[in-house]
């Protein structure tokens, strides 16, 4: 393969890894649980937070309790900053940045703001994430989810 | 034309509707109404809302109704999760995510996100919307332009 | 160089302009003054308000200047509306948008939207920022930094 031919194999594996990570979002926005759990490998694991209930293994488990989602009447997550890094033909590194708004049915609303840290692999029905941990940078005081908190140096 | 140019030629495509897209984003908070009617085929349509106000047929009619825009001092869209699927070489369908800040001279604010959800057809001119309807999935109480409701699945 | 080739390489500009453009904002979130002033040339400039405290010439300098950064306990830049226009093969103009969230040891917070206009140069280490203008359009009472204003027309 020449240089040329794995630069074009790399554009259309971001395109590929980017659509996933649009697809759980509009999973979650649209409530369609088979949306969000087909981004995941069969036996992804989804890390919330530091709680045992945050942390669910497996694209059936993920089905099933990312169906919280409907407490919410609304909501509208918003990603940008996808960072990829290629560690091999078939495995990526990604981060990207969420910003999250939740309405529940009394009118309350919660905002937060988080980045995905995930692993991709590229499985025989394309790319999808083996591991995802969401990390919290912002929040106010709608929004109480114990989520795990992202790293911040000391200067 | 083998898999690769054609791969090669949707990512090129993807880019100019993506350039659109913002071309559009760009011409609201300019207040530049040719940048944001240029974004339409001369006889596209844009649907805000079930009212009919709000539904504009024809890039010249976008043109003037779009004016309103001006009522604010100040606005920013910002738009992610782009979502592009092709229907054929000269026509996609595609849905972003857009978050959008206004403010009246006055100093009242009024947030809103929501989704677009485009049709795209290739012109002489390049890719330009055909028809593009705006759903709200999220707003705070400045904002009040009854725009059609963002579907959200029962579970 | 056939024209496809042309294109294929400004596909890959752009995915690592746009990796400079992330690269910038994890430097600020992540407090981490390297990765942030590595974003620019060796002699880039920063320029975010009129007042002569808010223009910065140089990336060493940029990687001191920016450790006010830390006066802020968390916070959140989220990028979109990436737009990229090419001036030659080596040189090319951004504007993108940011929404950023800062908050105080003290639970304060300020967010302000805005937009960077930056030049980009081609170095012997890739693409990186040669200047970079920062713009606001929007802020609330808790963000006061005096920036650039966005511009906007007249109708």
């Amino acid at each position: 393969m020449t240089d040329n031919q794995e630069s074009i194999q790399q554009l259309l594996d971001r395109q590929e890894i980017t659509d996933i990570l649009h697809q759980y979002c509009r999973g979650m926005d649209l409530l369609d649980m088979d949306l969000l759990a087909g981004s995941f490998v069969e036996d992804g694991f989804l890390d919330i937070g530091p709680e045992e209930r945050l942390q669910t293994r497996g694209a059936s488990a993920i089905h099933e309790t990312m169906k919280r989602m409907k407490r919410f009447s609304r909501s509208s997550h918003h990603l940008s900053n996808i960072q990829i890094k290629f560690q091999g033909p078939d495995h990526a590194i990604c981060v990207s940045y969420i910003w999250a708004w939740h309405e529940t049915p009394d009118g309350n609303t919660g905002t937060m703001t988080g980045q995905y840290h995930d692993e991709f692999v590229r499985t025989s029905a394309g790319w999808l994430i083996a591991t995802r941990q969401l990390r919290m940078s912002g929040n106010d005081s709608g929004f109480a989810l114990p989520v795990h908190r992202a790293h911040r140096n000391k200067l």
